[in-house]
């Protein structure tokens, strides 16, 4: 595996792997790998001849500074993974690679509409503007032919599809399946901020959604569904809710009641000082 | 020349060039092509093995339905041209080519924050959101590495630099200067729809620019310039002024008093149903 970390470099290995005609697959991730990255990779490395994973931790996606602060790095150990799942390209550019002329130059915002209006856009405020600019840098980076996105960050993916379907990026998207723990924890990268304490009552995240997931199964009112999960959460006194939602797959905007096209209940909450979310589909109600 | 309609033969196209390693050049117009246009074609045959154009009428840059409808299109007569002009691709692709899910599926924006705020994007709301749109997926379709855009549409073409410096998309872009008519009026694609008196006025456009450049150049004060320019237009009482400015070259952010760094003095005005629009840069004061 060879680790880039010019923008120069990188797209001349990319311009010599077009003129021989192979395919380019991309992983971008803020690094802090753990089996759910992997996953990813893995999906990338079986659909494309190249396989470019990146590792930025893109400042202007955080609304939250002591996020940004606290936010693992380990780009020894992750290279590693990187080497064992087979990657080529490992690209880790410095912020003065990714904004040259410094962040306060940047003066063009992209804006998502009602799909950001709600869950992490309505409490991220900046978020997805912030994804949308470094994820519009990478793609124009690296050019791929796919690029891999994992199902946790579902509103991010849905952005994402959005902004490649609105401005012809001309990239096939992949959504991957959350990767989880043996209790059923989403892996993230954030869990290692977790205390032994917080660790142990977190599981109840997964293990709510799958119940409201079996109650929407059952037939129940989305509002009794609600209802419960919010106090089957706040039962442990650790947890403080931001937003559980049952939501339109596709326009991920809030519903009120049963429908047929696909659904996701989402959730995102604080543990102490560390925010999880997690999401599961319902879609075989079809 | 060959003509394209679709994005997957133009694709392919492309796909092949790269394969060969040529250089590729892009002029993105919206037809009724004129020899503003040709000189822009000129720049890029110069600069480039391959030379694509293309010519659509983009309906999101359009915020005054009586201007889409009456602009002009002769795609037969700006073929002729374009063979003349060894061009190699015409992309001409038809809106459900361009937006193929439908305008109304369309949800992100660019927004440009102070950069539209002044001049085309105050007098013309949502007009750079359609252009940054629009040549956000001409430029994801074609790939080039040099676009060429006339100096006529200045503040078009600052929104473009910022738009494809903020989200690294690694094109090259090229300001080529205004063509003039022999009285001094800078040609358009609208000047066909002004009436014979109304083009015998027209010209004073340019005129009172070039004056107003003298009187910076005589060291007079930036009001004086505007109140007397203004006065000169108004003279001729076809004319409506929609904005007489004088700006900063790189921000267009309007000035109050003479400065060292580049500056470019702007005018928009109707004459009868026809917007014309016409600047001139100062940059010689350095």
């Amino acid at each position: 595996m060879q680790i880039i970390q010019d923008k120069a470099s990188l797209q001349a290995f990319v311009a010599k792997q077009r003129q021989e005609g192979k395919s380019i697959g991309f992983v971008p991730t803020m690094g802090a790998l753990h089996q759910g990255h992997l996953s990813l990779i893995e999906a990338c490395r079986a659909e494309n001849e190249i396989v470019i994973c990146s590792i930025y931790v893109n400042p202007t996606q955080f609304d939250n500074k002591t996020d940004l602060a606290k936010y693992p790095k380990n780009l020894h150990s992750d290279a590693t993974l990187l080497v064992d799942a087979s990657v080529d390209i490992l690209f880790a550019p410095e912020d003065d690679e990714m904004y040259p002329e410094g962040l306060e130059t940047i003066s063009s915002t992209i804006s998502f509409g009602k799909l950001e209006s709600v869950m992490e856009g309505k409490h991220r405020k900046g978020h997805f503007a912030g994804v949308g600019l470094v994820v519009s840098k990478l793609f124009h980076i690296v050019k791929p032919d796919r690029a891999y996105f994992g199902q946790k960050d579902l509103q991010q993916y849905a952005v994402i599809r959005q902004m490649v379907a609105d401005f012809s990026f001309g990239i096939e998207l992949k959504r991957c399946p959350i990767v989880r723990e043996t209790d059923g924890l989403a892996m993230s990268s954030r869990n290692v901020r977790l205390t032994e304490r917080e660790r142990f009552v977190a599981s109840k995240l997964h293990e709510t959604l799958q119940s409201a997931k079996n109650m929407l199964q059952e037939g129940k009112s989305l509002n009794e569904i609600k209802d419960t999960a919010i106090a089957n959460i706040c039962k442990h006194k650790d947890f403080k809710i931001e937003y559980f939602e049952i939501v339109d797959l596709k326009t991920l905007q809030s519903l009120s009641e049963m429908q047929k096209e696909p659904m996701a209940i989402c959730v995102a909450a604080y543990l102490g000082q560390v925010r999880l979310i997690d999401n599961i589909i319902a879609e075989e109600f079809n």
